[in-house]
C-alpha cells in the first residue's frame, strides 16, 4: 500500500459537505449499474468518460448529472481530475476496471474518497499473493505445482496480469508446461520462469459468487450469482465436431448468465464469504468494506474451489440491475450490487460514519 | 403408501387453529423461497434445521419465526419435533430432498398436515413406477430396452436411487451395458440386473417446467422453466480438447439457469403438464396438488421427451423468487413457486377448505 | 415491396377510432409478451389463434379480449379476419413468426394497420439483401466465399429459406462445400448453386441484442440481450464422449436463455444498432420503427460480427417480461419488448402521430 501511505483521506472528507454528496465511477465494466443504483438512492453522479465514449453515455444522460471527460484513462487520477470530483464531493466507486485502465500505483494514491479498501488492490495485482490470502482466509483453492513436478490431469499456467482470458494457458504434461513457459520466456510474457504460476485446472464448472460485506449493518449479504460467457470457450461445443485439434481455446470474458446455486451449497459458499471478510479484517484492517467477489469451480464432489478473487463490484453483477433472487431475501426493494453501495453510503451517512466505508 | 394409510391428518387438522397456521419446511432445497413466500403471504414460518446449518439459517433470521434444530434429518418425523409442528398449526411443506434426506417411509407417516399429496413419493421413490405414470398419463418418455437387447446411439443405464448424477452411466454398445451392470452388481449397487433400468439416451437439450396446480383456482400454472447446471458435464466443454477419454463426465445438479421456451412449444408442454394432473387424479385421487416439475430432453424435430418428474416444488424455482416470465402471465405480483405455496394455503384457508391442499 | 405498394393504410387508419384501439397479434412466438405488454398499457387485446391452438391462448384469457380463431395460418389475411381487425381498431403487430406463417406476399399486402415497416420484410427474406443491407449499414459481417474459393477454417453454407437450424450445413473444406451444394442441389433444395451462401463461419459466440428505434422520443434504446437455447447443438456436449463422430450437431432454438454484455462491448453494440437505424431510414424511409434484432458472435478479440437481423421483435425478448437489466436503464417500471411496442403506440396515439408508426 505504498501510494495509499501517502494520502489522507479522513483530511479530504473533512473539507466535504456531507449533506451534498455525489457518487462517481469511471464509465466502464459496471458503471451504468453503480450510476443507476446512486440515483435511486438520491445522489447526484459523476460519470468520469473517455473521449471516445462520451456519445454512448450521453445515451444515458438521464443517469449522470455531471460527465467528466478524459482524453485517456491515465488521467482519470490527474489534479484537475481529482479537484473536479473534491468539489463535488465525491465518493469514488472503484470497479473491476478502474486499477486495471489507470494503474496500481495511480489507483492506490488517487486523493478521493473511495468506497472500500485500497489496500487490496496491490494483493490482487499479484496472483501469488491472492492465492496465499484465499488460502490463509480458509478458503480451498487449486494445487499449486513447481516446474518440472509431476501432476495428474491438466493444469493452467499464469503468467502476471493474466486477466480477462488472455496471459495462460492449459497444459497436460510437465513437458508442455516447460514449453509453454520457454516460448512465455522468449516473448518476453516474463522475465524469469518462477513468474509462471502453475496450478491444478479444476475439473467441473465454474460459478461466480458476488458478496457485500456492510460496515454499517455489520453483516455480509450474497447478492448473487452468475456464469461468465467467454469467448470462444462458450461457443466451440456447437461446432466441436468441426474444429477438433484446429482452434485454441480461449477465454474472453464477453458477458454473464444468471445463476441460482444448490441451497445445500449456500452454507459453504457463505462460509468463504465470512472468511473472506474476517481475514481481510486481520490483515488488511479495517477489512473489506462492500462488494467482493470469490470465483470458484464446483467439483462433481459438491466441493468448492476458488481460483480467483475481486475485491470490488464484478461486472456479473450488472444481470441483477432491480435485484437477484438473493438480494431479495434480504430487501424487499430491487437492489443491486450498484444500489447496495449507494445504500451503505447513505447509511454512513446518516449516521455520521462515512469514514468507516471509504478509504 | 403403506405409511399414510395409518395416519389420519383430517384428524389433526382437526386440532389446528386455522387463523393461525404456520408454514414449515426443512432448511434446504428451496427453504429460503418457500420461506419467504410464506412470509409474503402474512404466514409464520417455522425452519426445521440441521445443527451443523444452523449458523446459515440464522442469517436468514428475519424470514424464519422458528427455528426447530435437529442433530440430523432423521430426527424431522420424531414425535417431539412432529409436536412442535402440531402446536404452531403447521403447514409442512415438503420439498425435493425432504425423502431424500428422511426416508420414504417416514415421510409418508409423518403425522403432519403437508401440502400437496404423500401418495406420490412412493411413485416418485421407483423409477420404472415413474416411467409408467408418465406414460399412462400420456406423456412421452425415452424407449426402454431389455438386457442384450440392439439399440441405436447412446442408453443411459439408471440403478434404483439415481439421484443428482450418481448411479447411473452411460453406453454406447450392448457389451458396454452388460459390464456396466455386472460391475454395478459386483458393487453391490443392485443385487438383480433387472434392477437397472435402460434408457434410450435422449438427443436434445435439457429442458425443466415448472407447473402448479391449483385445486381452489381449478387450474394448472406454468410457473417457470430452467436448465440444470452440472458439475462437470457442463464445464467439460470449455476444455474438451484437453481432457479427451481421459475425464468421465459426471452429472451433479449445483443450480439453475433461467429458460424460457420458443412460445409454440408451450402449448405442448401444458399439454403434458394437464395430462399429468388428469391421469394423477384417477390415479392418486384428489390428485396433484400445487408444484410439480417435468424434466425432459427436446429434440431437433420439437419433440418433447420427459425422462423424469418430480411431484413437488424444484429447486430450479429458486432462479425465480420475485415471479417469473411465466408467473406474471397470471400473477401482476412477484410469485414464486414458494409464495405461489403460501397462496393456495391462504386460498384454501379463507374457503375454508384446507383439507382440499393438504394430506 | 411490391404488395405494400398497392395498400393504403393512411386510409384505413382515417377510418380508426383513434380513441378505441386493440392491439392484435399472431398466437404463437411472442404473442403472451405483447397481449401481457397491452394490456399493461390499458388497449384491448386481440388474439388470432390456430384452432388447434385455441385451447392453449384460452389458459390466457384474462389477457385477451377477443380471439379471431383461424383454421390455418393462411386465413390470418384473409378479408374476413382483416374486416373484423379493422372494426375493432385493431393495430397488428408483427412478430418473428408472422412472415414465416402466413407468406411475404399476403404478410406485405395485408391491409391493416402495422406497427413497423413492412418494406423490411423482402430484404429479410433474402440472405443475400440482408447481409448487404448490414454491410451497407456500417455493421460488421462475415466474410463471403464464392465456391471453389480457397479458406481457413470452417464455413456455413446457407441455402434460401434457412431457418431455426434447417436449410444449411457447415464444412471444413472446399470440397465439403462442393459435395453439400450438390446435394442441395439433387435433393431440390435449391435450383441453382448460386443460390447456396458460404460464409465464414465465424469463431467465438453467439449473442442477440434487442433494440427498440422510438420515432416518438427519438431515441434508440438497448432492451436486453440473449443466448438462444439450440436443439442439439447446446445439449451434445454433456455427452460428447459418447456421441463423437456419430451425431449431426443440428441447431433448432428451442428457447433463449437471458444474457449481459460486459459494458465495454456497448459502445460498439450502440453503434450498430445507431447504425441500423440511420441506413433503414435512408434505404427503407421512414426507417425501422420499434423493435429489431442484431445476430452475432462475439469474437476471442472482442470484435462483434453480425450473421443475421430481425426487422421485428424476437422471442428472446420473451425472458424479459417484467423488463431486463438494460430496460431498467431507460424505464423506472416493469418495460418488457410487447409492452415498450404498446407504450410506443399510445404515445403516438397521445400526439396524434399514429401514422408514424405504423405502415
Amino acid at each position: 500500500m505504498r501510494g495509499a501511505d501517502l494520502i489522507d483521506i479522513k483530511r479530504v472528507l473533512a473539507g466535504y459537505d456531507l449533506d451534498d454528496l455525489s457518487i462517481a465511477t469511471l464509465g466502464s465494466h459496471s458503471a451504468l449499474q453503480i450510476l443507476h443504483g446512486a440515483k435511486k438512492e438520491g445522489f447526484r453522479t459523476i460519470a468520469i468518460v473517455e473521449k471516445r465514449r462520451k456519445w454512448f453515455y450521453e445515451e444515458f444522460a438521464h443517469l449522470i448529472d455531471q460527465m467528466i471527460v478524459v482524453d485517456s484513462w491515465r488521467d482519470v487520477a490527474s489534479k484537475d481530475v481529482v479537484l473536479r470530483l473534491r468539489e463535488s464531493n465525491a465518493i469514488f466507486i472503484p470497479h473491476g476496471s478502474f486499477v486495471e485502465y489507470i494503474g496500481l500505483d495511480r489507483a492506490e494514491s488517487m486523493e478521493v474518497p473511495m468506497f472500500g479498501i485500497r489496500s487490496i488492490f496491490r494483493i490482487e495485482a499479484d496472483q501469488r499473493m491472492k492465492m496465499d490470502f484465499l488460502a490463509k482466509a480458509g478458503i480451498n483453492i487449486p494445487r499449486e505445482y513447481r516446474i518440472g513436478e509431476e501432476f495428474r490431469g491438466p493444469v493452467i499456467v499464469k503468467f502476471p496480469g493474466a486477466k480477462g482470458g488472455r496471459g495462460y494457458f492449459i497444459a497436460r504434461t510437465k513437458d508442455e508446461v516447460r514449453r509453454g513457459i520457454k516460448k512465455a520466456l522468449e516473448d518476453g510474457l516474463i522475465s524469469d520462469e518462477e513468474e509462471a504460476l502453475i496450478q491444478e485446472y479444476v475439473i467441473g464448472v465454474p460459478a461466480y459468487y458476488h458478496f457485500f460485506y456492510s460496515p454499517m449493518l455489520k453483516r455480509l449479504e450474497i447478492l448473487g450469482a452468475d456464469i461468465r460467457y467467454e469467448s470462444n470457450a462458450d461457443g466451440l461445443h456447437r461446432i466441436l465436431p468441426f474444429v477438433r485439434g484446429e482452434i485454441d481455446v480461449s477465454f474472453v470474458v464477453v458477458g454473464n448468465v444468471p445463476l441460482v446455486l444448490r441451497e445445500s451449497l449456500l452454507p459453504k459458499i457463505m462460509r468463504y464469504g465470512l472468511n473472506f471478510v474476517r481475514y481481510s479484517q486481520e490483515r488488511l484492517p479495517p477489512g473489506v468494506i462492500g462488494p467482493f467477489c470469490l470465483e470458484s469451480v464446483i467439483r462433481d464432489d459438491g466441493e468448492i474451489v476458488v481460483f480467483e478473487f475481486s475485491g470490488r463490484i464484478v461486472a456479473g453483477t450488472n444481470i441483477y440491475l432491480t435485484g437477484s433472487p438473493y438480494s431479495h431475501l434480504y430487501w424487499d426493494e430491487p437492489m443491486s450490487v450498484g444500489r447496495r453501495i449507494a445504500r451503505e453510503i447513505k447509511l454512513a451517512q446518516e449516521e455520521g460514519k462515512l469514514d468507516e466505508v471509504v478509504t
